[in-house]
């Protein structure tokens, strides 16, 4: 287990979402996920491979979009990879926020790690 | 990956609550967990191995429990296991409901299934 698991995983929390929330950097997400060996579901729908990834993140529609990190749980596994759990806020133009729940799984391979598995929801208001 | 990981993962979820929500089976929970090998975050603390995981749910002060699942997404890992998110709402005594957040990674061994990774939030009221 790699012992400083909790900075890489609070890390790559906080990178993802600068990618992401920034349209002209959001392209570098391609490079966090594998070509063939990274599964995402978004809202219950299945996605697998980065080029795909990407596809459906380039699509959703909106023109702004600002992820609010809450909580962080990152957890080593066993073979030098973290799982990551986020919840926080999703404020995208003029909509009112929705509380948002993403699990990553980071996997180790050759000095760097890949994101394995993405499951991400929007909570629902109960 | 395992084909079924989808029924795995929600008869699991199922069993699991049914385990912890009954006083008389809450002690079958035990079994779910590998002695040395399964990590639990609970609230942000992290506790290893089984004896010490039922230490702490068996430590936690209710009468009654009960969960109830809102959502359950699953994916297969590339080692036979399943990751597993579920979204639901605990209600203990009398307090009004808590929504809450656990995953988990059950790991495949030898025909059966532990839980290799497991991360409870009660959610924050945002």
């Amino acid at each position: 287990m790699n012992p400083d698991y909790d900075a890489i995983g609070k890390n790559f929390v906080q990178q993802y979402y600068a990618f992401f929330d920034d349209p002209n950097l959001r392209g570098n997400i391609l490079n966090l996920y594998s070509e063939t060996n990274s599964l995402m579901t978004f809202e219950g729908e299945q996605i697998l491979g980065r080029v795909k990834i990407m596809e459906k993140l380039q699509g959703l529609t909106f023109k702004t979009i600002q992820h609010v990190v809450t909580m962080v749980d990152c957890q080593p596994t066993f073979d030098g990879g973290v799982v990551i759990v986020v919840l926080g806020q999703l404020k995208t133009d003029d909509d009112p926020p929705h509380t948002f729940n993403q699990v990553f799984v980071l996997k180790h391979q050759a000095g760097s790690y890949y994101v394995e598995h993405d499951i991400f929801r929007l909570s629902l208001h109960m």
